[in-house]
């Protein structure tokens, strides 16, 4: 077992209807290392950070068997940051502010000993460094999975393209796979992304679950349904954690397995979204993951009675 | 075996992105009885037209034992017209026209024979007339039905929680849903809504599927992920005539029974979407229901593989 993770590392300050959070560790590396982490051990992330970025975070990091060798740090300069609002709907959310900072000089440099890892989750980043990552690689990894956002859709489509080609599963919300594939039908664009070569294509709907598509196959998974969301960020990146941590541990990759890991990212995004960033994710274990497991089944659970 | 369904039925003008149909059979009643026929025997419609309603489909009606004694014909008006058009994405729609006509003389009138039906289905209609059939029945029905729109929310509602009242199963869109009980978490909305009066209630998603929610016990059903929606005119309508007509035949109100009836009106709004008004309604049997029943079963089931 071995995962690979690229992705940035950030200070977010959050806005929601319950409350705000000031420059709290965030980032799609950290949502997914963190949520992967209750799965697999061999985990090492590929990112970088300022001088503002907390110690402690790091430690924590390691406590989780999580490898940051391949985290570089530029002492004099400061992470990315990212300030964002949520509407109260919680759906939707304005960004206020975003530095980039360190990202601007981002090389992403995969350590010798990580380059044949066995798994690599490419992060919502620039194509470009998502490549970068794949082209550093000593052998195909057994599974690559990626994520990315409208911004680079809209921007480097071209980019994109490439890495959605190398790419085994694709993990993309219903409307970025709308703008991608440039059709409302979500069936159609899964469709379309498949061809473009992925194996699997994921598509998440936030509150009403997500999709998971294979050449002649399709899984609707559920969504918890919840009270209240606290705070959204990062449940993207933490389903995608929990979907390739899944999948490093089990080395399995038939669809069964895929259900699986689409169901076990859906539990770790369902614990994420209720707390403050990735403070949820800090304080699980398998017995509450396996928990929440069973009542997604339950949820979905119907056994045919009468009349035909 | 008796099921009572009382709404409108019309004559449609649908415009979609495939095309237009003009002046087709609609209406409430319309396609809550033509479902509900596929699963139960003994149906009767309340409701009015006017003389220009085509005589073909009266006896099309009759024809799936849907008793017309409480089907009031006004020789001398017009049937409730509506003239509607479908964005490209299906999901939002701009009415050009409606037309009251006979609706506005109508004072529902349960035949006598009918007053002692076991199920009651209460389809899309000002609320008072909703009150005025369940004041005319003879006893308490085994299990009432309803189904409601905005409109009634925003302007009768103290007579719509009335009916509310008084109902076993509110079906109810999640936009409705959600300014009915003023909260943007349908869980919330719900619980709000169950407070009410009714035992359970099925919140319609479109594509997203449904959720059946009852006191402590909810379930998440898939909607089938179609390619291509032709024409969701009646979808709605469909759903709730599955769900009762499935209801009349089991006679069974137990969670796995209203599963299945949630299932069932799945798969008879699946089938609705894929031609003009109920065109498709018309033309289907036991085994293409029982077909996509299978399909809806093994798109969201899965089965536990390690890791824990």
């Amino acid at each position: 077992m071995s995962l690979l993770v690229v992705g940035s590392v950030a200070l977010d300050t959050i806005e929601t209807p319950f409350g705000k959070a000031e420059r709290i560790v965030g980032g799609a590396a950290t949502y997914i290392a963190l949520a992967a982490s209750y799965f697999t051990k061999n985990i090492a992330i590929v990112s970088i950070i300022g001088g503002d970025f907390p110690k402690e975070m790091l430690e924590t990091f390691k406590k989780k068997n999580i490898d940051l060798s391949g985290l570089e740090i530029l002492p004099q300069e400061k992470s990315f940051f990212w300030h964002g609002r949520y509407h109260l709907d919680m759906n939707t959310r304005d960004t206020l502010e975003t530095q980039l900072n360190v990202l601007t000089k981002f090389q992403p440099k995969v350590p010798e000993q990580h380059r044949k890892a066995e798994h690599v989750m490419l992060g919502n980043l620039d194509p470009k460094i998502q490549m970068a990552v794949l082209e550093q690689m000593k052998q195909r990894p057994k599974w690559i999975v990626m994520d990315t956002m409208n911004y680079w859709i809209e921007n480097t489509l071209e980019d994109l393209e490439k890495v959605i080609a190398q790419t085994d599963v694709l993990i993309i919300n219903d409307e970025e796979a709308r703008m991608l594939a440039q059709t409302y039908s979500l069936t159609k664009a899964a469709r379309w992304i498949l061809e473009k070569g992925p194996k699997y294509v994921v598509i998440k709907k936030g509150e009403h679950g997500a999709l998971l598509f294979g050449k002649d196959k399709v899984f609707v998974a559920p969504a918890l349904p919840l009270e209240e969301v606290f705070d959204p960020t990062g449940a993207g990146d933490t389903f995608a954690g929990g979907f390739i941590g899944y999948l490093d541990a089990v080395q399995n990759y038939d669809f069964e397995h895929l259900k699986n890991a689409v169901i076990y990212g859906t539990v770790m995004a369902s614990y994420c979204v209720e707390a403050f960033g990735p403070e949820k994710l800090l304080q699980l274990n398998q017995n509450a993951i396996q928990e929440r497991y069973q009542i997604l089944s339950d949820l979905v659970r119907f056994d045919h009675v009468y009349p035909f």
